[in-house]
């Protein structure tokens, strides 16, 4: 299915995506780095031109450490990126339609009604970049919203390749096929949930995390740095290859006797979790100090720099492991 | 504080460890290869003679991929281990005591009203390696409670430094102080509860996160195999670094900042968790069948194998990262 996608096989190429922000510009690159035309919008001149700096440095430092999942040159991934202030010209006879614009449902709704009365192919993919609103508050108004679906990326995209596709009750089963086939042509790995629910799978763990981690943080049983460290120099390890359910089957003796030893305790864990609330008063505003100890907000760029060195040589020695592995278990 | 608990310049030196079971075996090599005189207990010899030939196996594959920790030869760290099948001769004298039963409440409370009858120093550490039962639950019935606390590794203990130090409300904190600094001799990275929970922190995550994995999957949101990808290729890649605050705090622009934008989402999205419930009945029977597509449990061996490969790269791979990062910012 995927192979049909192929770029410089296709019959139509145009992927148009809609803001030209830190997601805008990594879907831009994502389907320029396989010989898409991508054809970038956003209402000011200017922050296209500085959207098409920070896109070649972004790939210059791709390119440099081998990441960049391409045959192409740098300089012909950057020959597939064009840009528009006009939407009807980003838009006009795409294949895929990647709207990055901010998590704003009212702003969102707008674009999206916009976009819809421009003339694309009748299987034309319309995503979405939300990482929370469901698609069925996107798009009920549309005419092609059987055609609409969310595609979430994990942050940074280029480094992190996992990409929730969630349909609204309304979208197509063939509509979301062709955005997986389309997100593994450039070489992202999708998810697809069966039906839509508020933070769809990424946003539910992470605010699951931060619910237990916000009540053992304001209740003082630790401080933030000890709460921190036991993610990344404990159950990190595990979760930079495995998930919660696969980590469970293997620390005991299969899911099943995990179940039977812990199952109780779990349970009775979860039943001490309080009541959700907003993370503020004084236990918040501490919080903030001891992070700012960490990283300063005048420092954020360098933690992020920190942070993509970390993410890029793990992405390079997962790859270097599952090569390993092939050739010891040659199939 | 910590160079003064030097194995070579310690007066006393001995540790105790009781069950020679998974954890009991790491918690002998880890205090082995620090050069701490270590006597291992179990009820039945046949089971401590192979928990050696297992120790001896660990050892070499730990040596070959450097990971050692050690200015020991392989030789002289095996030579640092003794066992025995008498308890008083594995406690007595010991300077950290550190319990590795199955995890049974009325079987633990046993094994330390014998340790606690023991001669032993004032400052000796009574440590626990439960996973979730709290400290108060095993030791009020003890002369030397004040000396006793909860010490929970991850696991694998040897490629996931993280130990969880618990005290129990009658926990003197000089006790806690010496684990601590212990831990940090022998190469493990301690985190400190001010007060004790249920579950701790490790597996009051690890419940938040299956609380809501379970959800998605037992009501057909995602297969299983998505959602573990979601781990895997998504929010994996942070926490082998981060914890989850500062992930907030450098996806925004600072943590109030990220509060304020995403706050009132998150609250959402927490508001339309489930109830905790036992994962049972079809759709947990489904799941089973789905993780043993994956891993047999007759491959469980293997894919503990698999694991390891990756933690002990990931480990090698944070201290290689770690260095370079202080060859770059020197203080």
């Amino acid at each position: 299915m995927a192979d049909t996608l192929q770029a410089d096989t296709a019959t139509m190429n145009k992927i148009g995506i809609i803001g030209s922000g830190l997601i805008g510009k990594s879907w831009a690159m994502l389907f320029a780095c396989s010989g898409y035309d991508v054809m970038l919008y956003d209402v000011i001149s200017d922050q296209l031109q500085s959207a098409l700096v920070d896109i070649e440095a972004q790939l210059s430092a791709l390119y440099k450490e081998g990441l960049q999942r391409s045959s192409l040159t740098l300089a012909e991934v950057k020959g597939h990126i064009c840009t528009t202030t006009i939407l009807e010209e980003c838009v006009t006879g795409a294949i895929y339609i990647q709207e990055c614009v901010p998590e704003n449902r009212d702003l969102k709704r707008d674009v999206w009604r916009q976009i819809d009365d421009v003339i694309t192919p009748d299987d034309v993919v319309f995503a979405t970049s939300t990482s929370a609103i469901v698609p069925s508050l996107l798009s009920d108004h549309l005419k092609k919203r059987h055609r609409f679906m969310v595609a979430h990326p994990a942050n940074p995209p280029l480094l992190n390749p996992m990409v929730e596709l969630v349909p609204a009750p309304w979208t197509e089963p063939a509509a979301v096929d062709r955005a997986r086939a389309l997100m593994e042509v450039i070489g992202q790995v999708p998810i697809v949930l069966n039906k839509e629910i508020d933070g769809f799978v990424q946003a539910r763990i992470q605010a699951a995390i931060i619910h237990v981690a916000w009540q053992l943080v304001s209740e003082d049983y630790v401080d933030v740095e000890s709460l921190e460290t036991a993610m990344s120099e404990g159950l990190g390890g595990w979760y930079a290859f495995m998930g919660p359910f696969d980590v469970k089957h293997i620390n005991a003796n299969g899911f099943v006797d995990s179940n039977k030893k812990y199952g109780a305790m779990v349970e009775q864990v979860q039943k001490t979790f309080p009541k959700p609330e907003l993370m503020q008063g004084p236990a918040a505003e501490k919080l903030t100090r001891d992070l700012e100890q960490w990283t300063p907000s005048n420092r954020l760029a360098d933690r992020c720099r920190w942070r993509d060195r970390r993410m890029s040589a793990l992405l390079q020695l997962k790859r270097k492991l599952d090569e390993e592995g092939k050739r010891e278990e040659p199939k």
